[in-house]
């Protein structure tokens, strides 16, 4: 368990998990989530079309901390450096909402169904979509824009892969800003 | 038609096509893109597996090119290096087997439907795998290597929604150097 005591749709997420590590995603259904989670199938389907949005869950909670950084930045901010404050503020909130073990279990789902990691880039789609609609709000040009927000997406991508390595102690703050820093590397053409 | 005699599969591509732009992706059958290519639909079915990998089909011929030129480069090219190579022989080779307009009826029926998106997504993902991959094979540390080929792949798609664009009439090549020139002025903070 977490360290809060969690409502349904948290105790869904973690029952969820468990499951598929214990079963494997196609093996778990959905009563036997709700099940391990102690609510009825009823509930389930009020939180959660299915089992696979189950992982997909709080969209809008991720992508929000991106967006607010870009909206909150100082006047005449370049694109890097809205950016920048996007990712330091997306991965400090990520970090104060989900604990490195559940992210590490629910990326070992993911990466074993290709329907569910289409899904999971759908979902990056829809975040780099969202920060460069943010950047044009910024009053940065389209390409730029959207440029800046595929390189934020990325930074973040690598970062969390990072994290979620065995044996990795470093926050997810810090390691952002290691991929930050190589990818400007590698841009600059000086790696 | 294109600008050469087709085979079967071709013919089958540019009738899916057309059948997609006319009815729409959901209304078209095998039946009806086999019908329209003049063959059978046993032959349809020994092309491809259903009516949306039509429009996936290539998969091996749209990496090489990228993986080509990073195999291809001289000893001790930096990354940026490398991935511009792979962005200069890829862009070329691709304007060598579509046209701007097959190129745009494909992509109108890919974002009209999230299920045809997710699916482009797994594509360019498993091209920045393999280019990562490559530049692993040359030398290149695995965080470099995979921030170097999402920021090509990241290049090549920003590129190609220019290519597609009302009016655009500059070549793939030229619209890759400009986005390749943008996405390191916003990495250096400079634009």
């Amino acid at each position: 368990m977490g360290r809060w005591q969690p409502g349904a749709q948290e105790r869904l997420q973690q029952a969820a998990l468990e499951l598929f590590a214990e079963q494997g995603f196609e093996q778990t259904s959905v009563a036997g989530i709700a099940e391990r989670a102690g609510v009825t199938e009823r509930t389930f389907f009020r939180h959660y079309a299915d089992k696979r949005e189950v992982l997909f869950a709080g969209q809008a909670e991720f992508q929000q901390p991106f967006l607010d950084a870009i909206v909150a930045a100082p006047a005449s901010t370049s694109p890097l450096d809205l950016v920048t404050a996007a990712l330091e503020a997306a991965c400090t909130a990520f970090e104060q909402r989900r604990t490195r073990e559940q992210a590490r279990a629910r990326q070992v789902v993911i990466d074993a169904h290709p329907g569910l990691r289409e899904r999971e880039l759908l979902k990056l789609a829809a975040l780099s979509d969202a920060m460069a609609g943010a950047l044009n709000g910024r009053g940065v040009a389209p390409l730029p824009a959207r440029l800046a927000a595929e390189l934020a997406v990325n930074v973040f991508v690598a970062a969390f892969g990072l994290w979620l390595g065995a044996g990795e102690h470093r926050d997810l703050v810090a390691l952002q800003r290691l991929a930050l820093e190589q990818l400007r590397a590698v841009a600059q053409g000086s790696h």
